[in-house]
């Protein structure tokens, strides 16, 4: 069984920062604390980049808004240049709002994971609420009425779910919504839960065999070596760790964590994260990794090899330390906790990929969540609140998925409806199309960009036809 | 200007009992105190009344669902009788869901209405969410998969606005929805705010043109009689009331109120609400009135003729007890605390109707309501939350509205989809079309529930056919 923190790592690593200049001003926005009662009536300050400089709000122009995900709201930003991209051409708002309890928007500061009393009000429904409170506060701002410029809601990853969320929940106010590598079905009953690892596993598997076998055979050389003190030590010297080993875990679930993580960012041109990453990180490490009959700590060194630029792909690091790989700019507390309320993503690995076998214990998830937090979670709500497979219903949104991408385990590759469309991306990893325009991106990219905007412009013209003033 | 007091008892005081026998058991839920965080787990009894006599579950037999709006529940049961008719020859599960905050589902007891802290939980947005959890347990309850039997859900007035709402928030949950007289449009700036009473004084002005010219006279007789002592004796005398009469605007909302509720009511056959009242109650009230040049005296003594019946039908009642008269069973508190929050309905008159000319004045409204519940009306809230005018893009909902029904003002009179329909009823007052089945009922009601049940096929064929499993 992964623990709940164990997986938020793979939700949380996929952002590496770009290179491109993106220009705006950064503002906010007096949110109320609970929008679903009235007992409460603080506000908090939730943050948002603005930019106006396109918008022709008096032509009916478009609202492109990003729903900001688990993290600060800059690494959004830099990371979805498809928006910057394609704003001036539909003369759009372009606002980056931030998801509440992440980056600088925290109700109650330092004090906001310590107690429900304070972290209760970190809810998926309770963001949603936010922006589309802020759209209201914005068109009031900007003096056009609430139903004249469309709002097309954009959104990667989470982002990407609370943008399909968006406008299955809030039709009105959002016309349109582009949710890329948004995982809307990896809860409980919809989705296997060792659909990841597979799909993870058969990432690397299409670059070598031998590469996945090399990984699958080497958790029980980690097993053998873990188990004596000359054991980890020696893995303590061949992995350069910067103190001893103590655990064996640690050091898989670490490498577990980057396979996922090179997986998902997967990308046909190098780019920036912890450190630089190559193009084709999977590549890049199966190169390493092209015979698996070799003896154990040749395995293992080999395992090194392949994964140390990960850390250290300036050569500049001295040692790895589990704890500083980890340190970014991500809200790892504020999805442990809605991992621990309502985003509860079972995973598990049935034992024939890549990965070690493991159960999903909700059980055990429930009492870590308890011991951290004083909550349990509910691994029903996400279905009742947002319908689960069973949404035909849904209307213009795109649902785009890379099958390179771990999370299209979890993903809408099929169309819903006329209006509520699959595309499926086969070169693809977490959220390519949403990232700057790349001579390297591959042509299945580039058409699905022109996709996109074509139906945009659908949306905007049917909703000019049927608003009411 | 109304003010929100005076407003709420139009909307309240509709419910009127049947002497039809139904049957149920009642049972309790215990629902989450908060849907929308996680701070607090606690939970309150839910009441609501079940029948599954009728019910053949695992052949996929849909359940009834009846959105309690707010008074005790048995009202709402008792007064919707094709619910009752009609799940037999479904097989369905018949629920009648009380809202909370009212009848016996008072989460903090006496104390519910005593301070923010405790009133604050009650919002629609908690109601609806109480709804479908109410769903979900009981689908477990029975066994069921959650997404196999159908939900139609029920509502009349305010709990048709929730049926509508159930739809369009969890389509995944809520199959279709028959709204009867639901206002879902009586908010800020989307009906005028005169609308409610220019379809009132056209119900009597088309029962006599000389019973609309009494009622609008007669406003200034009373101001006149009621500048002096001897005036007000004179109307204490006149009117039969309990304690002598110290401001004239007390007689003047009550009479108010009485000509809005004999609309909503005006059935035509016998119906028991405070006390009986005679078919067709507004031509009951109009044969008093059919001469509008008289004495100032004469005219009022026709008014009283005219209304009298309405707190003294049996004859029994020795005088006219302006409190007891509104002394019944619905939520008076619940809903002046809703129309503070996020159901604010503007009233007003333009002076060209049969009531007397008042302004809408969201300041006053605002300053009564903090002094009241220490809370402040959000008008915007609706619109933001359920979408306002622009809706067409809700599916499988049925608007019935009687052209008789004051409510018909704020009421979906048109086709919004090809799912979302509108059904106008022109002889029918407010939600005949739900009661049970009487020989006076006109054509156009029995044709109505004919379409209401055919479409209630479709649903449930349509759902058997697009859900995944």
């Amino acid at each position: 069984m992964y623990s709940y923190l164990f997986f938020i790592l793979y939700l949380l690593k996929f952002v590496s920062a770009d290179t491109n200049e993106i220009v705006f001003q950064t503002k906010y926005f007096d949110a109320p604390l609970d929008h679903f009662n009235f007992r409460v009536t603080d506000t908090f300050k939730l943050r948002y980049l603005i930019n106006d400089t396109y918008w022709r709000p008096h032509d009916g122009a478009p609202i492109f808004f990003y729903a900001g995900n688990e993290g600060d709201i800059h690494m959004f930003a830099n990371n979805t240049g498809f928006v910057w991209e394609t704003a001036p051409e539909f003369q759009a708002l372009i606002v980056f709002a931030e998801h509440r309890y992440y980056g600088e928007s925290l109700p109650f500061g330092n004090l906001s994971f310590t107690d429900p009393k304070y972290s209760g009000y970190l809810s998926s429904q309770q963001a949603l609420a936010d922006f589309v409170s802020l759209i209201k506060y914005l068109k009031d701002s900007y003096k056009v009425p609430f139903n004249r410029n469309p709002v097309i809601a954009f959104g990667g990853s989470y982002g990407g779910m609370l943008a399909a969320w968006m406008r299955m929940k809030y039709p009105s106010v959002i016309q349109g919504a582009l949710a890329s590598s948004a995982p809307i079905w990896q809860f409980t009953g919809m989705v296997p839960c060792d659909a990841f690892n597979r799909v993870t596993s058969s990432a690397y598997k299409t670059e070598s065999v031998e590469c996945f076998d090399s990984i699958k055979k080497s958790w029980g050389y980690f097993d053998q070596l873990g188990s004596s003190d000359d054991g980890l030590k020696w893995l303590t010297d061949t992995f350069k760790l910067c103190s001893p080993l103590k655990d064996v875990k640690e050091l898989k679930n670490w490498l577990n964590g980057i396979y996922v993580n090179l997986a998902m960012t997967n990308y046909p041109y190098p780019t920036e994260f912890l450190t630089t990453l190559p193009a084709n990180p999977v590549k890049a490490v199966c190169k390493h990794l092209l015979n698996s009959n070799v003896k154990h700590e040749e395995l293992l060194n080999n395992i090194f090899s392949a994964t140390s630029f990960y850390f250290n792909g300036t050569g500049s690091e001295k040692c790895l330390d589990f704890d500083e790989s980890t340190d970014f700019d991500l809200g790892t507390q504020g999805w442990e906790f809605q991992s621990c309320t309502e985003m509860v993503m079972p995973m598990c690995d049935s034992g024939t990929d890549m990965f070690e076998k493991s159960d999903w214990n909700i059980k055990e998830v429930s009492d870590e969540c308890f011991k951290k937090f004083k909550v349990r979670p509910d691994p029903g709500l996400a279905e009742l609140e947002y319908g689960g497979k069973d949404i035909h219903w849904a209307t213009n949104i795109i649902f785009s998925n890379g099958l390179l991408d771990p999370w299209s385990s979890g993903g809408v590759l099929k169309n819903l409806s006329s209006s509520a469309v699959a595309v499926v991306i086969p070169e693809s990893a977490h959220h390519l199309d949403l990232r700057f325009t790349n001579e390297a991106d591959p042509e299945s990219v580039h058409s699905a960009r022109k996709f996109y905007k074509n139906t945009f412009v659908a949306w905007i013209k049917e909703h000019n036809e049927q608003r009411t003033h």
